[in-house]
């Protein structure tokens, strides 16, 4: 397949610069691309490759400049990380129909009598669907996935191999969930006895994954005590995050690998969390929070739109100051001791006087 | 399924205010209980719930004040978070019987011709049992679970979808494991070699399991290199933790989400470690530690029953002043700054003099 | 089977001293170890033992001083955690040569009709070996392993039981993964679009895992957006560590549990990186660095052979110097109030003369 400057401009909405008839037959990296590929830059610790891509074709935000000549023909437009999201997507569509869609039901699976399939399913083998599942259509189950008892997943959501969702969970339209991924296991409630043993608490609820929702590899989503862990639309999850029960997430929010959010807490929409975060329990996070990787966040944040980083975790601004003169700790120390030592010269001098 | 006041006080061995014939259908938390519902407070966090719920019946804690009239009949008892597990482990003993509990053997299974299985086990579709494998009586093992050889499970254990147990591993009775966590695996055992290259130290232990543990979901569990990483009775792993090899935690130590024990460290009874903890290799941590969360555990803890926090961490309350003053560093710079004019002033002064 | 000392220093190419007869016939820890057994002393936290053992024979470093007599026979060796390496595997060597190693093809299992299988592999019950995918020779697939379509796997490489590799990985000689983990699940990539939802960015790369790679338990790796995430060969991972997309893992760089890398950085050779460690993306990490447990690594580390701690992380020794100023904190802030104390007393008395 060879695509024009000039088709790949019309699908991402683009203004091209250069010559409009060049042609691409793969697409690569900007550090790797070569004679006849094409490649993009969005984040700008990659413009230095502009001037010296040997790439035929390159996607670039439409207020980059260029202020010499460079090689690829250019396609500008509004925003090139999500032209090239758009781009790739076209081309993985005309790639799977290549490669021919998995459907159909591999054998063995283990499918309860009781079980609703939809139509254009594809079951995996080794995939277990128990008692009174209800799934819908075009719905893709990879090997090795298990759905607990009434289960029910709306139309086009994926499992990747080795998903595990336990009974009573509920899973919206288009929802993607990563191999290994674990929703509904027991939220972790254990009810101190007098003599140092623990009692159970049984979970009885669920968890809700709405529309759009996407969950990494290994992460694990618990089922609430009562009522519902719900992740709302749109949210996306990366690999090897743990929420807890009874956790609600808010739409559109995007949460880094290997965070974790303890039990009760409710995290607004839009919210922006980095990698390795913690979250206590039983705590608000507003609509639009940004939270920088490996904080530690022990109360509410009330306030919409806060950037927050470190542990415990306050405004990201001032957590840079405070970071800056930790470091200097300990010349700070040392012109302390000097602070000191010229004092108690003065004393020492009044004395004398 | 209704049940009133006094037949749950009566379960919960609690005392009734206000009307011992109400009537309950349901269970719901306190924030979306309804007529017909009962519901419990035992965190101070959601006593502001206690005037405006809806709820029929409230389990409460019997020092808890109320000082104002109240909807539901309430039911004190001395902790309420053990009278509703209690009760909600009634509930679902109720409700598994009237479900049905899994039994019998799922086909297709893999059991090997020399594992001896005891009564009532359940065996789920795509479960593998290896060679010499003894499981006793009343095991639930779901859908896609391993184990490999010699593996001995006591009676009334559970292991959950897909969960992984490698050769020559012991689990004790009543143990649950959650989906997708891991027990036995190598040891992260490496020597390094003068050519920079590595060489394995084989792992030639095993894992044991004490009776009443309870293992979350995605959760790892290294073998010893040589003896027996050991979880003894009664501890309770939260999800995606990881043990490393030849570490042993004492009986009832709780641990959170997320947290890693390094290679050889023993932790105490009686312990409670937060998410995200990580403690180095080869130390000792004393019966009834408190590690807070997100907490670097670098050294031996000698004396029971502290409480620690920070990275590295020590005493918690001192660490919390320390936290304090952080967030002000670019004030204590300030503040040394003018100290310093100040004095530079006086011994310009005393020059001039 | 017993081995005498003799017998033994010749394995380990070390010189014996004491009886050159005695025989052991077990292994065993140090702590632990009896009449009968031999253990070994690498870590100088265990030289205490050296006296009180009653092991009848010890692998020490050659170099180690014993300054009274003691009871087992020494056997000194360069490396005394690589000499039982080496011992260990080859009694492990023979101790699966008297167990029957594991071959062929269980039943049930679903092998493509275009997988190509090499000689003495084994399959394990419920493994899917998809469309096209080449195993070499003595490769080990224990039960519910999934390969992807297109993936190819070189000699004698293993898998435990239930990884998930996805289409067109590629996988080197002798690589070792253990159970639960995945193999190029998708990059994190997501273009925030100006309604607040998110677009998917399609990741067509793939993951390579070269020649020597050990990799542990729910460990995650990425493929990438393009191009591929390459781990090096004689690269080791411990469990639970999330790899992003386009991440690049240079030769014989080990990384402990639980430790993160984001999309598109590059390590670079023979680093040591502990546990629970997070590093942004972008970012380049210089061959022989050393990054000590928890840190974050926010920014490129030019130098080679650094050793780094904290977050954000500089260098190891100073670091440990603010952390112990951190400490005293409170102690530091109420000596900058006694100096302003002072000095407004001189600047009260100056008023006055």
């Amino acid at each position: 397949m060879q695509f024009s400057a000039l088709q790949i401009a019309t699908i991402v909405n683009g203004k091209v610069e250069g010559d409009p008839d060049v042609r691409v037959s793969n697409i690569a990296k900007i550090e790797e691309a070569g004679e006849g590929a094409l490649s993009f830059i969005a984040n700008p610790k990659y413009e230095e490759h502009l001037y010296s891509t040997q790439a035929s074709i390159l996607i670039i935000n439409e207020n980059l400049q260029v202020e010499r000549p460079v090689k690829p023909t250019l396609i500008r437009v509004a925003d090139a990380y999500s032209g090239f999201a758009l781009l790739m997507e076209k081309y993985n569509y005309i790639l799977s129909r290549q490669k021919g869609l998995k459907k159909g039901i591999q054998q063995p699976s283990y499918i309860s009598t009781s079980a609703i399939l939809g139509e254009d399913v594809y079951i995996g083998a080794f995939s277990y669907i128990g008692e009174n599942v209800i799934i819908g259509n075009n719905v893709k189950i990879y090997p090795g996935t298990y759905l607990g008892d009434n289960v029910v997943v709306n139309d086009d959501a994926i499992f990747y191999a080795g998903v595990k969702v336990y009974h009573d969970c509920l899973v919206g339209h288009r929802v993607v969930i990563h191999a290994g991924s674990v929703i509904g296991s027991d939220g972790f409630g254990f009810a101190p006895q007098a003599d140092g043993n623990y009692k159970k608490v049984p979970q009885i609820g669920n968890v809700i994954l709405e529309d759009d929702v996407e969950i990494g590899a290994n992460t694990t989503i618990d089922r609430a005590t009562m009522g519902s862990t719900i992740i709302r639309k749109g949210v996306k999850l990366d690999n090897l995050i743990q929420i807890a029960h009874n956790v609600e997430i808010g739409e559109n929010t995007v949460i880094a690998a290997q965070t974790g959010v303890s039990g009760s807490t409710k995290i607004g929409r839009n919210c922006v969390v980095g990698g390795q975060v913690g979250m206590v329990g039983h705590i608000q996070i507003a609509d639009g929070t940004r939270i920088n990787a490996q904080s530690g966040i022990s109360k509410s944040v009330n306030e919409q739109n806060a950037a927050l980083n470190g542990t415990p975790a306050f405004d990201y601004k001032s957590s840079l100051k405070s970071q800056a003169i930790f470091r200097n700790l300990p010349e700070l120390d040392r012109r302390i001791k000097e602070l000191e030592a010229l004092v108690r010269q003065f004393m020492a001098e009044k004395e004398r006087l």
